[in-house]
């Protein structure tokens, strides 16, 4: 992994509910490789799954299902102390549901991407990991399960072989990192990257030379396989444009983590 | 369909939620062929649901999705001004959750049956079989779904077979039928035969001789492939063990319906 | 009631959940003389309810409940076959839950008025009036419910007497009106009024003489206490300001209908 | 408080929801001087809360609220990282809908016991405390707290003071308590007394005498207004009954907090 001429980009999508509107999909699926459709428990509903998944058809996007906890009232960002069966149980039941209106599209989904508190606790206990990457496993061998770049990586990806399981790693293209290829936690100053152009470069020096600047200056090591991008508001399209903009002109193409991995 | 020497037993189950537990599973899923699994919308939750499956994987019961409306409050029971586009949308997702727990236990789904306001409003409106049909037939060919014998039968026969989508239809064991072949309504006197003796016997004479005693005393032709009976009292459990034993006694097999449709 | 040189203005707010916004409350509520918010059950969350509460109260605008069936995925705009008791008792869950909110901040609710499904179910069901007339008189004898003026009022009158309860009825701005007084349905051409100058004069004709141009062109009487308005967009709040501007140039106040009624 | 002859008995009621059934509510109310009531967010509906506060006013029963979290799949026992401000509007909006029930059959309620994890969270973060006793005495000023009595004592009666809300403490019968006056621990060994003699009679020792005999045989001391006994089975309704012989032969009365704290 890490040094290559393609790189992944996903964005969370399928995020309304009912008669609530979230996000920009109609923009945001376009400008993407692949994207994380919510399952109806933190975001997302039967009727928005089957329009969201219709949409990434339409325009030749790998979907994937982004699984959260039952807490719609907290969009699925509070952890909740659920024990790892429960975990087990919900995941397995959200990618069930996404994977019907899959296969009414003719479609495969490509892979699983934990949402918001259930994505942070599983960095905080790799039971979750262990949970997770036995239920894709035991639903479909050839789901990626997608977890973030940085210091996890080598237990992750032994959970992942331990199941049979492939699994990608995500850079965030808009955040500050810690020499230890950690997140630079929101609370402090400098966690988000506010100008495009910088962090458009950074994603560029991540895939040709899988480095990047890290908090103090130092060039540190980390390999992803796909870029986490929003598609919450125009300046976060904007951005994306920005990022295909810079990785075009490099030579690197745009493409579905399952067609590189 | 009709006359022959199997009959499936259906019951509803997997209706427990969180820390409310509801019926006698354990007892009711040994003691039929074929069961009604709820999948988180009127009852069940993914937890109940992993659970119910593997219960009856134990006991080599036919698992099957039991969709209903998202009303847990209601129980599924009461009417809703749902489009079809919002019914198929909620079939599909259900059916996709328990397929994933199927899948997990290497099972694979046998049938689909609606459950309380919708399996009603679909009488009174065939577009919603029409939409059950189409997603059943898009989620798996072998999907049985299943439908109430009576005065509908034929229209509903063309819906399975405009989709290819075979369909299983039901009898009451213990419910009174008008000689239309619709079921007495629980409103009327006599609508429910308590008789247990009784009613096995009435589940006989359909299995041998396609023929109810409907109201009024006339013979009528009725034709059924399963015969719903419940788990929530110790009466109901007694029921089935009284068909059974009346069945056995006939040379008359219990078997799932995919065994023999 | 009818002719007087004071009216109210309504609007629906507090309909935001959770992450997901909804409306414009920023906007709308000081432009208003009372508002109707959500509950928790078709939308809005403790949260929203608490934050709608203080911003009425900023402003001075009169707060008052706005219950509904508990469907947020359909927003409450589906007819469910709730029971009569069950809809009283979501009807008074809802009224308690806000007024918690408003005694916090030192205020009382003005009003009741029921919303969509629920709302719509009542005329075909007076009963529900009775229902909900009935709770609204246990809870707080001075909460006015709020109704449509048109074809029901008598009877609607005659049910509040009974209970003891004042009802006060509400014109909607933007919407053609049959020559019985009832709303020329939304499947119908010319249902809603698209020029903002003539929905004005319409409130303005409605307030200052009791009449409506009604469908083919005959004037009807219809008296009304509050004018009901919207705020989910930039062209629906230019209408209150027109409406207000064309009021405020006939020397109609805008005031919370307790004030008058 | 202390030393009297007087003391309360409270069990959670009302936990019931749609079609499922838990507790035994009709038998458990007559036997205790105050119920805590769900309020629809951990347990209870509108329905369930009607008819057990209707039940709480024919046996004259003190009614108190019993809020939780947000996860009717978790029953509220799960920790969730709610805000404090989310939590103060969620205390609040279940108070208000529950005092809607009592204010229609002429009651007022007695009192708030936080539930489950919602409880358990409030020892370890005193924030909350304060957060309940703010929005307890912005409702109601005679609304008593019910806290857990133990090692946090002092700290929760400052910050009643600090609101101008009462606290009334309470002991479990059935639990085993370690020296500094806290709960063993369910997972550790004898943290539940079975024997229900032994229970009733550390009731009686804790009421005439202030004093409980802790784990290690130590004697400590504590003062406690209210015993929480459970309803769930036929033993805990027995463990009630045996309590109320011992108190009555001692002739220490059963009577609700309200009447002596």
């Amino acid at each position: 992994m890490g040094l290559r001429n393609k790189i992944d980009l996903n964005s969370d999508v399928g995020e309304s509910f009912g008669n609530y509107k979230l996000g920009m999909d109609e923009a945001v699926i376009p400008l993407v490789s692949s994207v994380n459709i919510a399952c109806g428990f933190h975001a997302g509903d039967p009727h928005v799954m089957q329009k969201t998944i219709s949409l990434a058809k339409r325009y030749g996007i790998a979907p994937g299902a982004h699984p959260g906890f039952p807490d719609l009232l907290g969009f699925g960002r509070r952890n909740m102390d659920a024990t790892i069966d429960e975990i087990r149980d919900y995941v397995a039941y959200q990618i069930g549901a996404l994977q019907a209106f899959a296969t009414r599209e003719g479609l495969k989904l490509q892979h699983v991407k934990p949402h918001g508190a259930l994505y942070n606790m599983a960095f905080k206990n790799l039971n979750i990991w262990d949970a997770m990457a036995e239920v894709v496993s035991q639903l479909d061998k050839n789901l990626i399960l997608v977890a973030m770049a940085g210091p996890d990586r080598e237990n992750i990806e032994s959970i992942g072989s331990k199941h049979g399981v492939k699994i990608a790693f995500e850079f965030f293209a808009d955040r500050a990192y810690n020499q230890d290829g950690s997140l630079v936690s929101r609370r402090e100053m400098g966690a988000v990257i506010h100008d495009q152009q910088e962090a458009a470069d950074r994603v560029l020096k991540l895939v040709k030379d899988g480095k990047v600047i890290a908090r103090g200056g130092t060039k540190i090591s980390l390999a992803a396989d796909t870029i986490c991008v929003h598609g919450d508001n125009p300046a976060a399209i904007r951005l994306i444009e920005k990022i295909r903009e810079v990785l075009g002109a490099a030579d690197v193409e745009v493409a579905p983590i399952a067609e590189f991995l």
